[in-house]
């Protein structure tokens, strides 16, 4: 077995345009490494089952709580525990490494015109 | 619930001095985020029940496999498969995230006197 080892720059310079994009960098046991590119105003959501973990690479996440918000800058990260309402924000975009099982929606327990059914490999 | 995001650079300045220091910083479900510096040659040794991932964040970890090496440099990432001998080493020391289910050794398979019976949060 060959093991390769991934360079975030250089995935996170393959991603489309846009201000939204997400892409499955790697895989460990049963759960998700993607990259995530974000600006704008997300959707509340929660993920029933699981907890789900940002570490960010660029920027500033604005993680909106239903009773507060927490700045998350580069070189910082945050778990979002299973079942919390959670709207993630950014005025001026950032990039992350996203991490959660396998099959995790990412509009968790709402279904929207942004829901992405399946996540492709960058 | 207080969700409390994670600065790394803050966590990683207060390792205990010295060429080595593993530590947790975060729980996602039943897995680990623990931050890790290490300089010099680590011992060979595989996790036959896991994956293993580093993220490294400062410095090169080389990372040895039987049959060849992988430089992983700041901004880069390595999955290392369950069941894969591997030997980190560094010379100029690494800063890495290092995530793995709850409970996995840090020397996997080989007790030795490096072996820490259970890490400490910081």
């Amino acid at each position: 077995m060959t093991v390769e080892k991934i360079n975030l720059s250089d995935k996170f310079g393959k991603l489309p345009a846009g201000d939204y994009a997400v892409r499955l960098v790697a895989k460990m046991n049963n759960y998700d490494f993607k990259i995530v590119k974000f600006k704008g105003d997300f959707i509340w959501h929660s993920h029933p089952e699981t907890d789900e973990t940002f570490i960010i690479m660029e920027g500033t996440l604005v993680m909106n709580f239903r009773e507060r918000k927490v700045e998350v800058h580069a070189g910082e990260m945050i778990v979002i525990p299973k079942g919390v309402e959670h709207k993630p924000s950014s005025e001026d975009g950032y990039r992350a490494i996203l991490i959660e099982p396998e099959g995790v929606s990412n509009t968790g327990d709402v279904r929207s015109e942004i829901t992405i059914e399946k996540i492709e490999w960058v």
